[in-house]
C-alpha cells in the first residue's frame, strides 16, 4: 500500500494482528511501554526519537514513572498509514 | 515553608510570581516548552529527566514535535508543594 494513503479497516486489523500489545484509539496508533526504572523509560524515549527524526514522523510521547505512552497518526493525511506501522514495527524491534 | 507541605494560594502565587511561563492547571503545576528543533525538545527532556530522578521527584512530560509539555505536582501530599517549584526552578534554569 502507498505510505501516504489512509489505510482501510482491513489493513488496519491486518496491521494490527502482527503487533504486540498496539491498538488504535482516538484515531492514533498507540502502545504503552512500562520499564523496570525511570531512566529506562528515557532511554527508549531518545532511540525512539531518533527513529521518529530518521522517519520525520513523529509520534505524541507521554513519559511518566516508568512508563511511556507511545501514540501516532499521520496529520498529512488524517488518519493511520503504512508509515504509522512502518513506525511503529521499528518502535517494537528497539525492545 | 516544609517541602512535604501543601502550598497555600499566597504562596503559589507568590511562586509563581518568581517563574516565568508556569502556571496551575488541573492541580499541576506546568509549563509549555518550545524547541528550535526536535532533538533539542528531546536533550530537555533528557536533562529534565536526570533532575527529575536526582530529586526522586518526576513530573509528566508531553513530548510532540518541538513541543515539551512539562506538569507535575506532588502525588504523596494530593497537591502542589515547594518540591514541584524546586523542580521548576531547576528546569527553568536549564534553559
Amino acid at each position: 500500500m502507498k505510505q501516504s494513503a489512509l489505510c482501510t479497516d482491513a489493513q488496519i486489523d491486518s496491521e494490527l494482528a502482527t503487533l504486540e500489545g498496539w491498538r488504535i484509539e482516538g484515531g492514533r496508533l498507540q502502545k504503552q511501554f512500562r520499564f523496570n526504572t525511570y531512566l529506562d523509560g528515557i532511554r527508549f524515549v531518545d532511540r525512539v526519537a531518533l527513529l521518529a527524526e530518521e522517519m520525520n514522523h513523529h509520534p505524541d510521547l507521554h513519559v511518566t514513572w516508568r512508563k511511556v505512552e507511545f501514540a501516532v497518526s499521520t496529520h498529512s493525511a488524517g488518519g493511520i498509514t503504512a508509515l504509522d506501522f512502518e513506525l511503529a514495527r521499528k518502535v517494537q524491534a528497539l525492545l
